[in-house]
């Protein structure tokens, strides 16, 4: 395999552990993956929690708001092999946000695939990527996911979910079981299970099981 | 309870998921845990895999390699409430650098706790604050941790270990475990118990289950 890039996408608030329990897993494997941070501008990035990340890629940079990033960049930016866009409080701001909703309509379809964590998949519903695949979310915010995008079949019970290039996990730490599974469809299952005793993390390796979906009435 | 800092320390080639696995779980308590990232001086800190991390506050603005932390600093520094300490492939620099290992010998023992992640374990242990405690680190590192303390009692089968105010874990998602451990110490296991519902996390709360270090042969 060519060594693929991952875009991680950060904004303000967003979620640490679906942030980098993700780019833990992956991280495994330099020879195969390059990480980049991508924000909309180069400013540092304050997740939820306080720690503040550096951006290596300002994707927006140049772009005022409520433009739509097709007009301002009609022939398209590069797309990263893979797209990881996580979640946390700071999503509830972004479905709002035209800029940032235009540029993954663009962005994501062209990866090779597009990773969400928790409620990342809000933003993707919102961009209008997910129309007609079926994709999860948290636990804990599904109403308010599913009702940013009416035309997903969303999955109440599941601990991720893959529809095409689109890879959808539920809430904060099942980033982790997720990017394990990318990693086994790319690398081989033995290397994700080799990434796992690295991290001595018992994976969850099974998309359907999800504990968490009957203790918030999903089922 | 009054408000608890936690000082993060990071250093080049930190493990992410060493740091942010614990800083994600304290992080859902923003009224009672204050996350400040400390390094030595106030430059951007690139994980092993690459993403770079602000620094809130750096200790060591000033020092020089090589002299003594307690003399340049003879009045001693605030220590803060909880100091975590994550591993990763830069400890194998670290544990032959004066200053990092004087200050930690000065502030360790003067927090209220200090956590240990994997091989932060080994920082803590050539510091000299682990003499005669009993403390654990990752299973695929062990001799290598366990020659830098000779003098550390090294727990060969444990998710994580506490000894005093000290709480050291098993590599990489570890760290998780045992942050929820000293939530339930600080806040009550029901707040523990909450933080893992928020991140749909299956706590593995039994100190003692650890399944890596048969793989590793540790038992």
């Amino acid at each position: 395999m060519a060594k693929q890039t991952i875009g991680a996408l950060v904004f303000p608030g967003f979620e640490l552990l679906d942030l980098y329990g993700p780019l833990e897993m992956f991280g495994f494997f330099t020879e195969h993956f390059e990480i980049q941070i991508l924000s909309r501008t180069s400013d540092p990035v304050a997740s939820r929690a306080g720690p503040r990340t550096l951006v290596d890629v300002a994707w927006g940079e140049g772009c005022s708001g409520g433009a739509a990033w097709s007009e301002l960049n009609p022939g398209g930016i590069a797309a990263p092999d893979l797209l990881l866009v996580p979640g946390g409080p700071g999503t509830r701001a972004l479905v709002d946000e035209p800029v940032t909703l235009a540029w993954l309509a663009d962005i994501a379809p062209k990866a090779g695939h597009t990773l969400s964590v928790c409620t990342g998949s809000a933003l993707l519903a919102r961009a209008g990527v997910l129309d007609g695949l079926h994709a999860t979310t948290n636990k804990a915010a599904f109403a308010w996911v599913e009702s940013q995008g009416p035309q997903v079949h969303w999955v109440r019970q599941a601990r991720w979910v893959k529809d095409g290039s689109f890879y959808s996990s539920s809430g904060v730490s099942a980033g982790i079981d997720m990017a394990l599974a990318v990693i086994a469809d790319l690398l081989g299952r033995a290397q994700a299970e080799q990434a796992a005793l690295w991290a001595e993390y018992t994976w969850h390796d099974d998309p359907g099981r999800d504990p968490f979906a009957g203790r918030h009435g999903l089922i």
